[in-house]
């Protein structure tokens, strides 16, 4: 079902349909998007409130530049609804975030407007200096470069690392800062409280008409109080000039507060910053969810992603279901946390700008001085967590698989060389589903065990999350210890078993059997069980072992399986190049087994978005894809 | 042996022999401490500038805090020598880098001293937060939490994380930015320029206080002068104080800049500081090199880490060789980046923070417009590389492979995902040497080929790194190309080669053989030259292969490897956990080969310093190991 745009918003297919609009039209264009995107978004779900906050910057954006030729590059992409329907996706906008359809983020090979790939957050502004770099080497003054970067996005280290560069690149990029006191969560952080300092107060600007006014009215008192202003002018000038504002210190020219839903205004700043040689930043005050009224008023983390919803009362759709539901692992997680911290006083919590994302707000709130949030700041949150493990601490340490890759060098160096006792929680590890490649937590088995001094581990269930996780608090001489698990629901209604501890390094035998032995490791154990109810259908008899450990791996297990079975499947819900299925054959040649083995999981393949399942089948790892496999080992059995 | 101290210092111990000094006996302490180093480094070689650098502070920080219980994180760690001798390890200095002697950085289990393992930059003010938040929730008022960063360490975004969260941390952290205009070569950047300003014209508290005189002066001129004061003074107050730094708009309370050689003032602001509660920062100007006129007078970067030298005339000792030199692999990689530069004008360099130590310096020096240093900040090389390559450019982004790891998602997010072919040099990889651990270029194999669209390569000797280099910048779709080498010479002396395209993908046959197969990668595949060598002598006669791609792998090789040889030994200079001999064996997996598989290189542990030699015979691939790993394996075939 297609969504009829608005008259003017149905003639634009490409900027150049929106640079012939007059200025006036602008307001009905900008109201026409943002209908056109809640009337999507409630039908067909995706991220919502980033986007309708930068309806008017996004028509502005491509009114003044000459997109494709200037380029924008937008921070995380979340907000980049607006721009995608501008740009001659309108009208496969409903197929956005579906498999095979149009991507939730902007991607190079999707459009030549999407000039930069994006996902995880503080790139732009690195990007967009390489381009303007480029740009300049190739002789072309007349490019425009803009990154547009959120407040939340800003913290991250990358972001200053880029401002720091952009400083001194003598290039002409032009930073807009999206300043809506969000992330997915509320920004947190000593740059968020300035931004909004020098935003509500309106200090800076003040302070500059007033000493102005000052040095104006003191120069009537004669000759020597205007003696004593020559003498002060530079000084301060270059005072509340040049240092006056955290951006100018890095020698980017700051230009707002502007009020970012202004779309006048916005067109006319734009146009004149277009003009302006050298790196600048615009602070832009926008509101996550404008223009509509639940999203605008209501809960910011709610609406960033609400799924779907009816847009007349506000009313988010949840799915109704007749038995009992299994919890996610992210709210197992979440409460187990809270539980093992009542009774161990050393554990601590910390999340990068996801408290909502993975749970870690139930700890937060129920125990504010032992939980953290460090807002988008992966590689901090890690050496944050290593500093307090070097105070006895047992922090767990919260971070999706993919922003982990982000930190990667902080747990090598800050943990694992110091033999520290950190608990990283990977959430969302294998396919991240809708968000797609940049989200998918693909690579971290084979990150993460390659680093000494680390135990990996992956729960099949809720039951074995929780243990793990009781596991890993209990003291122990160094080690960090490795938690993985997946984005959604876990198999246990009846999820709050008692906990117990597991010897580190020991799998489960989930069934005997004959000919093959499937070893999985984590909740995708649950998909060979399906595999071997199909296969007894079939006449197989599969034996299954959950390793549940990664690292070490349950030697003791191994050595009894490739005695007994000549033929191997390893799944996991990873990357096959150095993964899991790769530290069993490292197993099998170290200890001079020699058995068939196939390994399951992600392909050495950028995989696109879709539903988990989807892209699970693709990769061939489904239940099916495990049966199959097994069917084709064992095809010589079978004919015997 | 041993360098003898001077009187003071010879009764110093520990922090406590330090504190029964009289302040008025500091300034000689200071002097001994400093010949102490000069003449240790001099004879025994070491980091050198940056440790003569803060001597002052690093008596002064001892004498006034409560050390071990207060807790200074020493960012980086190179300038951590005075505090070393001053905690007990005055006696082991001269083993400083030497295999089991002392490390060259802080660690924490060298002494309680070192309350932070270091190496990587940019970690002190995340590590001390960590800590502090852990003391003020263990209800610890008492304790101090002390971060030393220079300014170089200031530009990586871990830092500036750090900070964030330290403004809203509530804790009494004390950052102190030693402000030496240089991290191994000359700080670069926006940051570097507003320290220069605030240092250099001190415009900050100038302005302070002529503000301070003229709202005085122009009080004298009447009531009327006085409303118009009384009106702005606290705006003025409030721009000024809260917002005319870069650091107060973080909400780190900003003092300096101070003289920090003066160890009389530096006493009693510290003193004075330890009182002051909240986050804080001193900014303290140094000179790298302080007190020894060759070091402070001359080329910083070389009396970075001189190695041994004439104290009194400040020559360098040079190694003289009778036989022509192989060169090192950095220096041909520096001179080859612009003989293929001056051919190909879309190629760029960029390198973070090292432009002496990669030998990018060559092409700054050269191309100054196409040779990038970004400071401290591998992120934000890798997505500038990225951004670069968008625009059509093929930059050649050298980072040390242990460096890498800090950019590890930028790698994967914004040059694989988009298939952007960006050439990545791992300089250092393998066993950097006396750095040690933290140094290590010991995961890049591991994490690198599990990347997609990403090409893994390394050259066995000087003409296969300019082949490869030459290869890597050769008109292609996509894909990241990946040269990895060692620190230090090679094996060519008439290294300048005819360069020549090699197939991606291709290994080379240095031998045929009989019953075992050597399969290497890289510079350690001389290693496999002498220990056939020496096999040759007692009668075995193996192949070698030099692989040259980790990824992809020579797959028709392989067969012919695995078709002939049912013993193979892999050699790499990287971890074994997923690494190139993992590689090999799950190709073997794939094609269901049964052989015998012996993986040597880095085992699953923390490798300490020690000469590259030295650690690698620790760990059985050096060239008696790989021959005793042949022997080991033929000794069936040896009793036929």
């Amino acid at each position: 079902m297609l969504i009829e745009p608005g008259e003017l918003l149905a003639k634009i297919n490409s900027p150049d349909d929106l640079k012939k609009l007059d200025q006036t039209q602008l307001v009905q264009l900008c109201d026409e998007l943002r209908h056109f995107i809640i009337d999507n978004v409630s039908v067909y779900g995706g991220h919502f409130g980033a986007s309708l906050g930068v309806v008017e910057l996004t028509v502005a954006l491509h009114y003044v530049f000459n997109t494709p030729k200037d380029q924008l590059v937008w921070d995380v992409g979340h907000q980049a609804y607006g721009h995608k329907i501008l740009t001659g996706r309108r009208d496969i906008f409903h197929t956005n975030r579906v498999y095979k359809g149009m991507s939730g983020f902007p991607k190079r090979k999707e459009s030549e407007y999407d000039t930069f790939g994006v996902g995880h957050s503080s790139t732009s502004i690195s990007a967009a200096v390489g381009m303007a770099v480029a740009s300049k080497y190739k002789g072309d003054d007349e490019q425009q470069h803009v990154a547009i970067i959120g407040d939340g996005a800003m913290t991250g280290g990358l972001a200053f690392e880029g401002m720091n560069h952009a400083g001194v690149s003598n290039s002409n990029i032009l930073i807009i800062l999206n300043d809506n006191c969000m992330s997915i969560d509320p920004n947190v952080g000593a740059l968020k409280d300035y931004l909004t300092d020098i935003t509500t107060s309106h200090t800076y600007n003040k302070v500059k008409d007033e000493v102005w006014n000052l040095l104006g009215k003191i120069s009537k008192f004669g000759p020597s109080a205007r003696d004593v202003v020559a003498k002060v002018e530079n000084g301060i000038k270059s005072a509340l000039l040049s240092q006056s504002n955290l951006f100018e210190s890095l020698n980017l020219r700051y230009f707002g507060p502007v009020d970012g839903h202004d779309i006048n205004h916005l067109v006319s700043v734009l146009d004149d910053l277009k003009d302006i040689k050298g790196p600048k930043i615009l602070h832009c005050v926008t509101t996550k969810g404008k223009g509509y009224g639940p999203a605008e008023k209501g809960n910011k983390t709610t609406w960033h992603a609400p799924g779907k919803f009816d847009k007349v009362t506000g009313e988010i759709r949840k799915k109704v279901h007749e038995t009992p539901q299994p919890p996610k692992y992210q709210d197992v997680f979440g409460h187990t946390l809270v539980e093992l911290a009542e009774k161990n006083d050393k554990i601590t919590g910390i999340t990068p700008a996801m408290p909502s994302g993975s749970s870690m707000n139930i700890m937060m709130e129920a125990m504010p001085d032992r939980a953290f949030d460090v807002g988008i700041a992966e590689q901090h949150a890690v050496t944050f967590s290593a500093g307090q493990a070097t105070q006895g601490l047992i922090p767990f340490c919260n971070i999706y698989s993919t922003f982990m890759q982000r930190a990667f060098d902080q747990v090598i160096h800050d943990v694992c060389i110091q033999d520290l006792p950190v608990v990283f929680c990977l959430d969302r590890a294998g396919f991240a589903g809708a968000d797609g490649p940049t989200h998918h937590g693909a690579y971290d088995i084979a990150y993460m065990r390659c680093i000494p001094n680390m135990i990996v581990s992956a729960p099949m269930n809720e039951a074995e999350l929780r243990n793990l996780m009781y596991t890993a608090q209990l003291p122990r001489e160094g080690k960090a210890f490795t938690i993985r698990y997946p984005r959604g629901q876990g198999v246990m209604p009846e999820w709050k078993t008692p906990m117990e501890e597991i010897e580190i390094g020991t799998g489960r035998k989930i069934k005997d059997g004959e000919d093959v032995a499937i070893l999985t490791i984590g909740h995708i154990g649950n998909y060979a069980v399906e595999a071997c109810e199909k296969l007894e259908k079939e006449g197989l008899n599969p034996a299954h072992y959950d390793m549940r450990f990664v690292k070490p791996l349950d030697e003791k297990m191994l050595h009894e399986v490739f005695k007994k079975y000549k033929k191997v499947v390893t799944v996991e819900d990873g990357c096959l190049m150095g993964g899991f299925g790769s530290a069993i054959i490292e197993f099998m040649a170290e200890n001079n087994y020699s058995a068939q083995v196939k390994r399951l999981g992600i392909p050495d393949a950028i995989i696109e978005h879709g539903e988990q399942i989807e892209l699970q089948k693709e990769c061939g790892f489904d239940p099916d894809g495990i049966a199959e496999a097994v069917i084709s080992m064992t095809e010589g059995v079978l004919t015997k």
